[in-house]
């Protein structure tokens, strides 16, 4: 039965096979009909993945932000007539803090076979490497950016983290990581943990950190300049 | 700088290839000192990941349920001494709905290095391939075995998931999977959307379907019979 593969690409600048099993590369090269958040690197990561793959034969949809969402249900066309296709996204794992979902829902409506492929994931490997439960966790995608709804927003998150035993965990856009870094200690409680994960996979720029809000007050200077990395941030108030 | 390696291994009975990127076998055949869940299934993925590793020269420390949690810091004494460590727990992510956190918040409170390696979760697998919102999601583990209170946690993460447009995940026991399905399909409206995942990387075995209730509802004879399948759940009563 023909499938809908969900593809994981690197979070940066890794050598593939860091990151992701060699068997993606098995079932990469037996599919021609790719749908990608971004054409330009889609086809750049076709080619690291393998060089003998012939771009110009392959199908490109596009799926990212200005891409026409009545048109992807006819996207899979391919897949309905038995054919197998991919989802590759810009950053990661297909339909996690990223797009993909809508396409994916589309062929759950249908009873098409949906086949996800193991790959990084900076939510997972930060979660796991924070010390913080990952028994119970929430993703939260970008909080807001006007400074009154940030406040009440971490503050929401931070109660909440205490009252559930939950993990919180959101990301920022690189540019604005130092003022997020900056607001989280300024709002949450001195004994709340704070765990700063950037340059996740990507070698000695992995930064992966946790330490109380108090700590982090004292120590700012020890966070590396974060302006062009991506990075996640994870708060813990809850009972260890 | 010497580090914990937090090294994931399979989800079920499928070839290391198909899951774990070839780099771990580069970390993992440098380490001689692991913190496991259980020691045996872990000399067995030692030895799948590399015959030549000869278990009896490593050592293994114990962070199962019948472990002595006392121990931990001492643990980590080579670790502090400059000597790479690893934690494997006994299917996926360790840390990740599976011991290792107490471990690594040990290890991260003392500022040593925590390096997570790439490999497959059940967890962020169904929600790629749930077609649900990736943007927002929570996963809480196990829900309440009793039938008042898990009837009361099931309304509870349907009304959190429509309101804060949030997937909500969970996990069962595999001999309860069947109980988990007639207790959703009969708690939950019509129109929220189950998806049901089992054997997740096993191939043939895998099973990731979304459907609305009321589907489920008609098409309950269509699930396979999971009864030692490791299952995992997922639940949307959000905005699509």
């Amino acid at each position: 039965m023909a499938a809908l593969y969900l593809i994981p690409v690197t979070l940066g600048d890794t050598p593939l096979d860091n990151v992701l099993p060699s068997a993606n590369h098995d079932v990469i090269v037996r599919i021609r009909h790719f749908i990608v958040e971004e054409i330009r690197s889609a086809r750049r990561f076709l080619k690291q993945t393998d060089k003998s793959i012939d771009i110009d034969t392959l199908t490109f949809y596009p799926m990212g932000k200005h891409a026409d969402k009545a048109l992807f249900s006819k996207y899979l066309d391919p897949l309905r007539n038995g054919v197998d296709m991919g989802i590759i996204s810009e950053a990661g794992c297909p339909a996690i803090a990223d797009p993909g979902a809508d396409v994916v829902a589309i062929a759950q409506s249908e009873g098409l076979k949906v086949v996800p492929l193991v790959g990084p994931s900076s939510i997972l490997m930060s979660l796991m490497a924070s010390g913080f439960n990952g028994q119970q966790f929430a993703f939260h995608g970008y909080l807001p950016v006007g400074s009154h709804e940030r406040q009440t927003a971490l503050r929401n998150l931070e109660a909440t983290s205490h009252a559930h035993n939950q993990t919180q965990i959101f990301i920022e856009t690189p540019y604005r990581n130092h003022q997020m870094i900056d607001n989280i200690i300024s709002v949450c409680r001195p004994t709340t943990k704070l765990c700063i994960a950037a340059g996740i996979t990507c070698g000695d720029n992995e930064f992966i950190q946790t330490k109380t809000i108090r700590q982090w007050r004292n120590e700012k200077s020890s966070v590396p300049d974060l302006r062009k990395t991506p990075a996640i941030f994870l708060i813990y108030a809850g009972q260890d």
